[in-house]
């Protein structure tokens, strides 16, 4: 249902995400049987696309030409879908998105070889676009989203940690991407300086938001929402948001020293999902996450008065008002 | 004595080989202490840091100028740093020149991450450079890196496979990024197309007859000059040329396929030594190895008289005529 709510907010432009979709397809074909399968295996899982179509509203802000978008709308699906494959390996997941991940479906190796060859299959796709700075910021992005990730492995399971560190994280985590796909989208696509600005602060708080309303849900949704089972970061020792609120509380204390070892029973997982719940972490979260919310919405308001600034404000607006 | 024979041969380029030294530690830091601590750790394990010695003669064909020239020549290093410490994940490596690899002292998940940081710092390097061709045909070596990695994941313990299938995976392994370093070297030091040409050629059967050397090495050097079990090759699984050219011997295909199950003894191991040692395998590889430093010499005969020329001719046979 939600996901269909989205499908009618893209509808504008179903024409050239089919046309991403197609590209993203033939980016990932391979001479070896064993990647074809893999990275195919993810790439049907699907997920939103939020990186390609804030690259392609973006780019409506400047000269619009599809053949030239998607080649910087398809590399960075790429590397956000290469993250996703890595990610697993870091946080042990076997299911995303109700489907195995690569990593549980083959193995680590495979999820290794199959991220790195994404990774490079975007960096390859990059090279057609002539302007320095694309690459540049590309660069840097996906430097810092490195950092971020090994950041989250030392900040695992560690209580004394503040909400600092938890924006630290997601910025690296999520926020970075949004910000350089709406910022690159604009660029390649002409936009005005100013314009570029304001829709790369845009990405960035849209970005925010989404990360934390994401790590609001995996505690308040249900396992078959979730496609896997709820309090699964905590579970694996990331400490997000909603946890950082309540690290004063014993009860929360004691879960996280047990899933450090590793033995937590279901019955100690649904203890657990109970307290977040029944407590005002959630909601002081989701006050949190609509501040970042309102500025992406100022950074629209600024904007030039195109047909897409509509759609760019419905498309954050549900994305950090979703439930699932 | 091998390694002090190498700097001798490098003498000439010490001053700015030191610079690129210089620049790879400053690419490699992080606010990430792990991140540092892992990368760091690789760094001065040391190499014989071939890549960049041969971008740097190949620029000597056109307009030398090292500020320049680092820029491409670090970025090479450092992919092929990165490679390396996923390459110990995938063989279930824990020693690599005689240190412990970065899979071994941290854990898988720490070299998945520490392999993408130098990576990802390598790309922000290359972004320096202002030449599409540069980033086209960097960008094209590492898609094809990543697939031979697959392909070797593939092709582990797999007997039914012929020297075609060999000479690709070494290729991609190893081949593709010398031939990358010599042609890099050479455009971004503005040397003319034919040059270009040539030097390309050269990397590629240098690189080709340098694999074939390393892999004859897995069998006939000690442990101590290795770093690690002499036949660790094949106890991974990788059917190197020696091995290809004995698989239909029944002591080779035994062990092949108890190494395949994990169950291989010190005595099986040193006994499958023997096999290989006493074989003309190692002499029939050692024709193949030579046959492309002859095309590789060939190669080098074909460019411009300047004193690097005699240089690199050094160079190619040392690598080609190396005892460990």
């Amino acid at each position: 249902m939600e996901k269909m709510k989205l499908k009618m907010l893209y509808s504008d432009l179903k024409q050239d995400i089919d046309i991403i979709e197609k590209e993203l397809e033939k980016a990932l074909n391979s001479s070896s049987h064993l990647i074809n399968e893999a990275s195919l295996h993810l790439l049907q899982a699907g997920g939103k696309r939020i990186r390609p179509v804030f690259v392609l509203i973006s780019a409506k802000f400047g000269n619009y030409n599809i053949d030239e978008i998607k080649n910087i709308a398809v590399p960075l699906e790429l590397i956000h879908s290469a993250s996703l494959v890595h990610d697993d390996v870091i946080d042990n997941s076997d299911m995303r998105r109700g489907r195995y991940t690569v990593k549980a479906q083959w193995n680590n190796r495979v999820a290794m070889y199959t991220g790195d060859y994404i990774f490079a299959r975007a960096l390859e796709y990059v090279t057609s676009i002539e302007n320095q700075a694309v690459h540049k910021i590309l660069a840097h992005t996906m430097v810092e989203i490195c950092n971020g990730e090994v950041i989250q492995i030392e900040d695992k399971f560690r209580l004394n940690q503040n909400i600092k560190d938890y924006f630290r994280r997601i910025k690296r985590k999520t926020a970075l991407l949004i910000e350089s796909s709406c910022e690159l989208g604009a660029i390649v696509g002409g936009a005005e300086p100013e314009v570029v600005r304001h829709l790369k602060r845009f990405g960035y708080y849209v970005g925010m938001s989404y990360q934390i309303i994401d790590d609001i849900l995996d505690f308040t949704s249900t396992d078959k929402q979730l496609g896997k089972p709820a309090g699964s970061d905590l579970l694996q020792g990331n400490i997000t948001l909603p946890i950082l609120l309540l690290k004063d509380q014993p009860k929360i204390q004691k879960f996280i020293a047990a899933a450090s070892n590793g033995f937590v029973t279901e019955d100690e997982r649904l203890e657990m999902l109970e307290v977040v719940r029944n407590s005002d972490a959630i909601k002081k979260a989701t006050v949190v996450s609509n501040q970042y919310l309102l500025k992406a919405l100022k950074e629209v308001e600024a904007l030039p008065n195109i047909p897409m600034k509509k759609k760019l404000r419905d498309i954050a607006l549900f994305m950090g008002k979703r439930k699932y």
